[in-house]
């Protein structure tokens, strides 16, 4: 029983619904996919649900839920994972925030959520706040892309069950942090301070003045919102004994990867975005895969597209796609086993995540042939009617690495 | 994202097996529905377990679990459920059973179960037993349609393990009411009492000297049955943000939804037989939509068909079924989320329920469009292999309402 490698390919948001503009079929039904299909038809095929039948999943509990971390257990918010994903040394119990630089007038009233989509001198407008007590927690804090930054508290006592300062709106005045359950009384006040004590370090700033001389709004606060606690994921490779790692480029997905030890790969290119280079990600899996047994790609163009209700742009992006996964199929060893699925459906009618399943195909040299076509309707006749939770023991029985239960 | 409404149709005991004398089909297959079937073209479809596969649902656990309480949780008999559906009123912790009167000889041996079915002067008959106390618990009782009551115990100490007054059958005693746990004494004790007093009352009872006089059979006594303690539901629109009603002709489905507060809709000519007026129950629908979120529809009569296990009047059932449902899609409004689907199978060939799943297809303007035909091995090959504890997820997703889980 030759032991094999394994490449998991998410394609972020591709599960859709029927659309009029696509002749009532989805993008993925619609899209011209031949690669696709021709794997398909090679493969073991199915409908996967992210959490269970119904139920709407964000990227981070269903890419949890896949690699084998129960959402309902190890999720408070996106905090912790955003934070991983810019690279900030955390530990099990820290409290963490994704936060937004804004700008606020005098009365705390929010004039613009994301500080005029400030660019530069993020990392020196934080340099002072880094590293500060309040009582005995520490604060970290470090700017992400833009306007964006992560925060992390540290020290006793500490719940993620506060609410966000950010008001996700403009014109209002910023919230103060409320403890949602008995025993977040000392974050909330912490975080109430930090905020605080942040305003009164910004608003002076030199390069705060330097902005407002040249006309741009001044990032003179931080605005944290999604707490959460920073989980004790089990070590991916000892929990299922692959070395892992992942080419993935938006921050959330990536920190979800860092907590859990699989090692990000750096790609030129590879942007998050519409723009991302494809054919780069998947040569960065062709340069890597002798050194893991898994490699998990998470590709996010299908996903802005939903986002965007935009099913013409789906479709071309699951054409591109598709060029893409058969470049990857074309010179891929041929031992190893490629998975090609989603981690939610993210529907043009709909324009944010849906609680629909989502297509799943294994292919493997010895993988029963069960497939016709890689869509939401053609994978029905398949023998794959699982949840995501399933999908780390189905890949350890494709690549021959599964312990046997009983003799 | 538009928020939507849905109606969902409980075709009530629909799903059937093989019939010899249909070709070897079920009625479903055999039976000619084009409506069903070109709404199933357009719909999201399979099958659902009403509990878990092979379990013989009743009515009222499979309709408590496609609402959203767990039969395991809050099913202990079917006295309360009924009880509501008399429109008692009712308080958790209360014990309630349905009971029959009956004839019994002096020996209080049963001489008709259902007291030559009587149809007048039960109102009367109970007057004087309503409202009474056995030690420090209340008692009230309340009659239902021709031979039928609902009995309600309420005060300390009181449980729902106690056996059944009514011996199910003629030619023997009655039986004495017995605790089946410990600390279900008491209620058994109050029970026994309140027979015996009540037949005290009734045997020498002017109404029952009058029926005697004119030869028919005296209603000299109340035999509970069915022993369940009234359950503490959370209101349905606080749980799932659907306000609520149904259309509802049997008493059970009609206590259920009473309880959890889904407000029932009256509707001249659904008698919950097979004579109900089924176009009424469709117009009841559309006139109350625009007041609703959610509105639950039930249909009797197929479930009657299997019990007399007639599977030609089945076959013909379905086909007004057909007619009906197809009324009501093409007035309904284009946004609204319609799901057909069935408690339980109630086969023909078996004459009382089956643990056979049953098909069920989702219809919203942008559902994924898997179904051919809608029936029990058609649907095998849409999306749906649920369970109906999925439901409540399933139509919060498809109305676009359901929460999400992550980010």
């Amino acid at each position: 029983m030759e032991r094999r490698k394994a490449v998991l390919i998410i394609l972020d948001g591709v599960g859709d619904r029927a659309n009029r503009n696509l002749d009532n079929m989805t993008p993925l039904q619609y899209a011209n996919t031949p690669n696709l299909d021709r794997i398909a038809r090679e493969s073991v095929v199915g409908l996967m649900d992210p959490i269970s039948p119904g139920i709407r999943a964000g990227s981070d509990t269903s890419h949890l839920n896949i690699l084998g971390y129960d959402p309902y257990e190890y999720y408070t918010g996106r905090g912790p994972f955003e934070a991983a994903g810019l690279d900030m040394d955390l530990m099990p119990g820290d409290i963490a925030f994704r936060c937004n630089f804004a700008t606020v007038n005098d009365d705390l009233v929010v004039v613009d959520r994301r500080a005029g989509r400030i660019k530069e001198g993020t990392e020196e407008l934080l340099k002072d706040l880094n590293g500060i007590w309040i009582e005995d927690v520490q604060i970290f804090i470090k700017p992400g892309v833009e306007h964006r930054a992560a925060l992390v508290l540290r020290g006793p006592g500490l719940s993620p069950a506060v609410s966000d300062v950010d008001p996700h709106d403009t014109g209002v005045k910023i919230h103060e942090a409320k403890p949602l359950e008995k025993g977040a009384e000392k974050t909330a006040r912490i975080l109430n301070k930090f905020v605080l004590l942040a305003y009164d370090k910004l608003k002076n700033h030199p390069i705060n003045k330097s902005r407002e001389e040249r006309g741009l709004k001044p990032a003179n606060i931080i605005l944290p919102r999604g707490a959460g606690m920073v989980p004790h994921l089990r070590n991916f490779e000892e929990m299922h004994g692959l070395k892992a790692a992942c080419v993935v480029g938006t921050p959330l997905i990536r920190g979800i990867c860092k907590i859990a030890g699989i090692e990000p790969i750096e790609v030129e290119g590879a942007t998050g975005g519409y723009d991302t280079d494809m054919i780069a990600k998947m040569n960065a899996v062709l340069e890597n895969l002798e050194r893991y047994d898994f490699i998990l790609v998470n590709i996010k163009a299908p996903d802005l597209a939903g986002h965007d209700m935009d099913p013409r742009r789906k479709v071309e992006v699951i054409e591109r796609v598709d060029h893409a996964v058969g470049y990857l199929m074309d010179n891929l060893p041929e031992e190893t086993v490629l998975v090609v699925t989603a981690d939610h459906s993210t529907p043009c009618t709909v324009g944010d995540h849906s609680g629909d399943p989502v297509p799943i195909m294994i292919h493997a040299p010895d993988s029963r042939r069960e497939g016709s076509e890689f869509n939401e309707i053609s994978v029905t006749t398949g023998s794959l009617r699982i949840r995501a939770s399933d999908m780390m023991n189905l890949i350890l029985n494709h690549t021959n690495r599964a312990e046997k239960f009983g003799a």
